[in-house]
């Protein structure tokens, strides 16, 4: 890639991890970034922190990342989404703390002349986040709490051939949690 | 379908045509309406006015629709998406009138427990918007003005066999455009 594409390409790209755990996420912040009077079509992705994970009631999660990497691995994506789909603008933004319910966790937007391109990058973009960038889920329970093993993440990574806990962390169940709620709850009620 | 996931589905279902050519789609309303504490996904699309159409400058693009038929259209593809994913809410909003460049003429948001129901159903939805919903555009050039040809839309009503030009309405050129713009500016400036 020239210099010129390749600075081109950094003023259209934004990358963030908000480690400051009371700040939102604004999603007018990153769609205003990747509009443009050339692009016909801004496809957007909110991951927030639903209620319930298997059956379990959820009071909030908490994010962790490795921030050094997590960035250099976020850029990566935008640059090999922009290899495979016609794109103009990319923002990926990520909290880190904790993330309520209904709260916005993770937030990527991509526009594109054509809708296809915007989409199927975005889609793109959020998959390899979730399967390749060094970021860690706890989940809150009302009766514990547990660091969510990310299947998709284990899988990449087993993929690769690295080891568990190189790079010293660790995505397996750190604290086990009573699957049972309603047990403990009549338990409490007792 | 009972009656009572009748209800619940029209409660999650958000359907709107915008005939007044001077209200902006406001992404926020539609996201929000989405937003659900069950859900840990929403997709968007925008789709917007943007400056060049095969080497032609764009001015503005103005839309048209058979109101009463594209609602329908509307809530019946919304119907539609739910039958095939798994989905909490979802809201479509359509501007006509004249939408100048850069502002937004479509916006669709879906929410779902998981990302790839949501981004699917999204792709789903727009691409039916496209293909079956009878509003039409016209773009607005420097030098001129072009009902749009929508190839999606003439295609799906070919597969269906439908006569052009029933219901009274058409999709194809009524006028025509100089290709070349930059003759019209040389002549322009002479």
């Amino acid at each position: 890639m020239s210099a010129v594409a390749n600075s081109e390409e950094q003023e259209k790209t934004l990358v963030e991890i908000i480690e400051d755990g009371t700040a939102i996420i604004d999603p007018n912040k990153y769609t205003n970034f990747v509009a443009s009077p050339k692009s016909g079509a801004i496809a957007t992705f909110a991951g927030t922190t639903r209620d319930t994970f298997e059956g379990k009631r959820v009071v909030e999660l908490r994010y962790e990342a490795y921030v050094s990497m997590a960035i250099r691995r976020l850029k990566s994506i935008c640059s090999s989404a922009r290899s495979s789909w016609n794109l103009d603008s990319i923002a990926v933004a990520h909290r880190l703390g904790t993330v309520p319910v209904g709260e916005t966790s993770v937030f990527v937007a991509v526009s594109a002349v054509h809708r296809a391109d915007a989409m199927e990058a975005c889609r793109y973009v959020i998959d390899e986040i979730k399967a390749s960038v060094p970021i860690w889920k706890k989940e809150v329970y009302a009766n514990g709490e547990v660091w969510k093993e990310n299947s998709e993440f284990l899988e990449r990574r087993l993929g690769l051939e690295l080891e568990k806990h190189e790079h010293g962390y660790c995505c397996g169940r750190k604290v086990k949690v009573d699957d049972d709620e309603e047990k403990l709850t009549e338990r409490k009620n007792e």
